[in-house]
């Protein structure tokens, strides 16, 4: 925060992470590996995969971001939700310096929009977000995830909360906390590379994104399970 | 946080809180209930009650802190985990114009220490904290919740995490949220006021908060259970 890439509200939103963290035990369970090899055949199998890096995502798993994007070739997109162009420039430049490429959607570069959601928030980069068929979504809000799959976009929500709106929208959710998650997915994309593509489709449609969240929350029953 | 009341590492606490009240329902539940009758019977029959308040409790429940110390007469005392005498004066001075009178624990006048705890943290007034049989500790760490128990007190937790070391050290937790708890201790000591101090004996020798804090467990198993 004192570097301007996280704002305030992001320390919050951060700190209701930790506390569904804590209830997981703080480590990546089953449902959270089924869902990330789900995650990880649908950006191999994407056209154009894309990763969205908002402030939090960029403080917590900066580096594990950019070696996902080197694994799976997919480019990564600033994307706020509280907008500025100096913080878009701030964490662009900081993702640079951790070993991106190009970084999309930064100033006027973000000239498309979703539609459905308000203000600064929509703006998306054409070569992006705006023509991506999959999209990464780490520490999204809800209207945000919402739109995107309302304008056709597959999105992988990376959410401690199974309730949240983001979680529920999203085509695959990981629950589990990103500087665990991220890493498992560029693995599980390495071993997936390898699989013929009926393989890499079985893993998407064998996956029901409503059972699996389910089944998270039975993963924090089971932890509090324990202290009741 | 803007006014200097609540710093960084305060947003991140809350949003801890947010993510358990979100499970508790954001409503007060029957574990929260006999925790504030127990409570407020313990502040009544005090020699020495104080309010113990930091930056995140005079910022979320600042007025009704105030209104609680009027309820019981009972002295309010700054102890900030993260002291500087600015904060401390900053977050007096706001509580006075809240309508509070003398604010305890600025400055100087903290110059009693609790044993087993590092640094500033320790810092009491001896008027206040420093001589209490029975101090209510919302959002307290978990540290100093031990070492005022390790020190003979009696405490008060208000807590919206049931597994905190603070809500399982203190005498009675309150695992709710401070801008309910507050005012819902406030009329229950309107309420036991006007009985016999017997009665008032039964309602704390009657609690046990191991057990009390197992319940609040379960209504938290129990809301997300309407999600899996």
């Amino acid at each position: 925060m004192s570097e301007g890439i996280v704002v305030p509200q992001g320390l919050i939103a951060h700190g209701r992470g930790e506390a569904f963290d804590y209830i997981l035990g703080e480590e990546t369970l089953p449902a959270a590996t089924a869902a990330t090899s789900a995650a990880a055949a649908l950006l191999l199998m994407a056209e154009h995969p894309v990763l969205s890096v908002n402030g939090n995502t960029a403080a917590l798993a900066g580096k594990e971001i950019v070696n996902l994007s080197a694994a799976i070739s997919a480019p990564i997109e600033v994307n706020l939700f509280h907008r500025t162009s100096k913080r878009e420039r701030l964490i662009a430049s900081y993702l640079k310096r951790l070993g991106a490429g190009d970084v999309l959607g930064v100033g006027k570069s973000a000239s498309s929009t979703i539609r459905g959601i308000a203000s600064s928030r929509r703006q998306t980069d054409p070569r992006g977000i705006g023509k991506a068929d999959v999209v990464l979504i780490p520490l999204e809000d809800g209207d945000r995830a919402e739109a995107l799959s309302r304008d056709g976009k597959k999105t992988i929500a990376i959410d401690l909360n199974p309730l949240s709106r983001t979680s529920r929208a999203a085509s695959v959710s990981i629950v589990d906390n990103v500087i665990r998650a991220i890493p498992a997915l560029t693995q599980a994309s390495y071993r997936l590379k390898k699989m013929r593509r009926t393989s890499l489709e079985r893993f998407v449609s064998d996956f029901d994104n409503q059972r699996n969240l389910e089944s998270s929350v039975r993963e924090m029953i089971e932890y509090l399970r324990g202290w009741a």
